[in-house]
């Protein structure tokens, strides 16, 4: 069994993995400084330990120990803190709605060509959003798309809404981030995958069309919300793909769009 | 044009129609007690407007009376009150973004059997989240749904937020609240429609079974986020439609998974 530490202080130095979880930009450099994300809530918490990912900590309030007893017992070295609600929100910074929290380590980055031995991958450019993020790999985890590369500036999927609102699923679905965007697209079509843009072009073809070509492997790119993809990447993708909007309409919202677009190509 | 009403007190009374926006459940009493909603923004502002809601007043920085100038010129007795965005802060509680608002009169809801003249009909059944309803309308309205219904108990679709998720598409989609539930599902089974719940259920037909089935009135029922629909809506729909899941992820997010129905289904 883990160690139990019972802390009484917000200060706690022991519990800096948890301070401030909504100030995104302190998060970021925390998170990558010490390579660490937050879990919340017992079904992420447990889906994380599933998935291999190795905890630093866990933050809980008492009524969480029996629940999460098996949990705590893999992982003997990881110290549990036990903490009131109260304290809990000071540490955190907001009502931490089912008092359960764990810290764990990342994991280093699949080498892009480990994910490429699928049928179809989503490439997430520029979302900024983690709940968008969130959604996209839930949805693309949902309809078995089998691996999701994002972008250098996309928003991370490790950060704890994008976890949340991909209900785990971030924790299943391979993917890595990409170190330069769009060349990575010449690997992708060395392995045969053709890549489509998402995007309401002069030039798109609409979803139905593509799924007509029945290519065998499908790299589907998903763009920024607000502007969408960038022109510089439009061009570099094999085919601009629409999803036929009525009503005056421009755009659906991002994970959507994924969503309908993993349905529609599923194989 | 507009009288031009330079407000100087974050506690000035003919503000009361944008206070503490933040605050759902006060914002809740004060807009029906009142018959008004929020729109933020420019795009959103126009939108209203253009969809013929009635202005009560605009609450403006300076750098928007220009180009929102022929708005304003339309709506003469509408007040436009004239603030710094720190004061626009003060009194609704957050930074508005694009530092523009305005509340307008709802309108009646239509009555139901108004709605009832499509093919397709999406309804949402206690979402509970702006976001949710915000997207849901937005991908009705984008797929060419023709009306959307939502139950007593779902989230207003012209809360603040839900319009600015919506993309104002929650200003252009006919719909009403039900007064009842599930009990209408009989007067659209007069009407001709054939109603299918968005569930996994042991008797649920695939999404492809039910586009096969080319009913021709349809209207497409989604539950509420976490447990989904109850058992009793289950029972009174004349099918239960799944989306086929991968990987053991048991659904969409409601919005996506909208999406999807709407788009499979299409005309």
């Amino acid at each position: 069994m883990s160690p139990l530490v019972s802390v009484k202080e917000a200060g706690d130095a022991r519990l800096g993995d948890y301070v401030q979880l909504r100030e995104v930009n302190l998060r970021r450099m925390l998170e990558e400084e010490h390579g660490l994300f937050i879990a919340e809530g017992d079904k992420v918490i447990r889906r994380a330990a599933d998935a291999g990912y190795e905890p630093r900590s866990f933050l809980l309030a008492p009524r969480w120990l029996d629940s999460l007893a098996d949990v705590l017992e893999k992982w003997p070295e990881a110290p549990v803190y036990v903490v009131t609600e109260e304290l809990a929100e000071q540490v955190t910074g907001f009502h931490v709605h089912r008092g359960a929290l764990a810290s764990y380590r990342r994991q280093p980055a699949p080498e892009l060509d480990t994910l490429l031995t699928g049928r179809r991958i989503a490439i997430f450019d520029d979302i900024v959003d983690h709940t968008n993020v969130g959604a996209g790999f839930r949805a693309a985890a949902a309809m078995g798309v089998d691996a999701v590369l994002i972008t250098p500036t996309c928003a991370d999927p490790l950060y704890r809404r994008s976890i949340k609102v991909s209900m785990g699923t971030v924790f299943q679905i391979p993917w890595t981030r990409l170190t330069s965007w769009p060349d990575p697209l010449d690997l992708l079509k060395d392995h045969g995958f053709v890549s489509a843009a998402l995007a309401l072009t002069d030039d798109s073809i609409t979803l139905d069309e593509l799924t007509a070509r029945q290519d065998e492997k499908l790299a589907l790119i998903f763009g920024t919300e607000g502007h969408g993809l960038k022109p510089h990447v439009l061009e570099r993708a094999d085919l601009t793909v629409k999803i036929p909007m009525a009503g005056g309409v421009d755009s659906l919202n991002v994970a959507s769009s994924a969503a309908v677009a993993f349905y529609a190509t599923r194989p």
